[in-house]
């Protein structure tokens, strides 16, 4: 790369990635709002971020691949834990969904389940493209506890992933978790609420 | 009461219960509505209806009052369990919870959550209304399966309640329950992920 374009590139590229930044801001602030996905239109992100509407159609065909982009923004993959015990791991993603339920554009998802039945393939594409690998994340815990001995030999992994996430996001939106809930959840799906046997 | 009483009364009572359940309908018709809590208004709803605003306002006194009573129509008090086993009562509580997924507007529920922190006195009335004494009919079946040892005599019952809910609630929106989903939950519940000890 010569001088002239590597300083180009430095000065183009936050031009560029602002611009991108400010869509995506746009796009989860109207997401949020009382009107949800129907209130996300091209124009009203584009009047909101301040940009041209070429801009935005330049980075995303259309109005769904935008909301998914922009969902992704907020919820980011899930780090893969460091691969202690089971419960370790389990520990560190029920702590990193929890944190998540306090960011700004939380309550996005909310209104994105509401619009389920009149969006379907939004939501298909955001199950496909931003659940599922989450889901994988914590499903690869599971199994490897399986393999370990740690988990019971037929976990039905599913039910379990579905168990950790459950109790974490079922409870009124906005609120942080109570302090030592995750940790209640993990070690109440690992042993069970049955009396132990005598 | 006379007979011209009761004859009246007879006539009266349908038509005035008629409206009532035109008037509950139309809440929840324009709260599944992608506007959710914001599309409800007494004008919208008095339209919908075909009833006057007076009619509306005879019976409540704002839209959050009507929202409120809408709501506990479809979400109604969970039928007490008939007392069996703790495992028998979660699961037709389970059994319950999951049916309920399929109702007409049960995607009401995911607008009012998006809802909650513009209209944070209608979320808590319904929280407190609706919600609460549905957890308390759960948590009267984990507290008595405590007392009669079935359930760990150290069980946080709070963290019961929402390790049952969480998981029946948590899916896609408008789909029922996969077949042998909510037992899975309950034994999941009962006796834990982890390996047995040996």
């Amino acid at each position: 790369m010569t001088t002239e374009a590597a300083t180009e590139r430095r000065a183009g590229r936050p031009r560029s990635e602002r611009a991108e930044k400010a869509i995506v801001e746009a796009t989860l602030d109207l997401l949020a709002a009382e009107s949800g996905v129907a209130g996300v239109t091209i124009e009203a992100v584009a009047s909101r971020a301040g940009v041209g509407k070429t801009t935005i159609y330049r980075r995303w065909p259309n109005k769904e691949a935008l909301i998914v982009h922009a969902l992704a923004a907020v919820k980011r993959p899930l780090p893969e834990p460091s691969g202690g015990s089971v419960r370790a791991d389990l520990l560190q993603l029920a702590s990193t969904l929890g944190a998540e339920r306090k960011r700004k554009h939380a309550k996005c998802f909310w209104n994105v389940a509401g619009g389920a039945e009149k969006y379907p393939e939004l939501y298909a594409r955001y199950r496909h493209d931003i659940i599922e690998p989450r889901r994988a994340v914590i499903r690869g815990v599971l199994s490897r506890g399986v393999e370990t001995g740690e988990l019971r030999a037929d976990l039905d992994l599913e039910v379990g992933v579905t168990m950790l996430i459950g109790p974490l996001t079922t409870r009124p939106p906005g609120e942080g978790l109570p302090d030592g809930y995750a940790e209640a959840v993990v070690d109440t799906l690992l042993r069970g609420i049955g009396a132990p046997p005598e």
